[in-house]
């Protein structure tokens, strides 16, 4: 398996906008097993992406799709930045066996 | 709900052996909706570990169960310490909803 742990800053005031425009468009992706999203609980912009993909060639594929491209160039204006992100080999627990 | 993405650094060569532990003792927590093992992608001994529970207190209570008592027990000697942990309040996606 596949995972990417990142952060992501939304523009101030924007995340609740961000996340919905993110959970819409990350619905029925081939070979995604696991995408969850959080808000940080400390900083009032950033918000967490934690991802579990049966391959990374699923992952890379999932960004061509219709539904992920509109939610790229949806998202793309309330997006200030990223931060921290980390690529990792899920091995197993709840929510992916 | 409540989340927790955090970092634990395994004692040389221990990792697998940390990680089953893990896996072995974080069965059937309750309130618990997703925990997430992973190896990072970079770092020989270095894990990841993704939760998310129904809340703060379902989260503190696990620390007490028997199961989880001794995979802490069992898992202690390989640990050689704890990376960077973010608390998050996770609101949907795959896995979770």
């Amino acid at each position: 398996m596949y995972g990417i742990i990142g952060k992501m800053i939304a523009v101030s005031g924007k995340r609740n906008d961000l996340i919905s425009i993110l959970l819409e468009g990350t619905k029925n992706m081939p070979g995604c097993i696991s995408y969850i999203i959080a808000e940080d609980a400390t900083e009032d912009d950033a918000l967490w992406i934690t991802e579990v993909w049966e391959t990374q060639e699923h992952h890379t594929q999932s960004l061509s799709l219709p539904t992920v491209q509109q939610a790229i160039a949806n998202g793309k204006p309330l997006i200030a930045g990223f931060g921290e992100r980390y690529e990792t080999s899920p091995v197993g627990g709840q929510g992916i066996s």
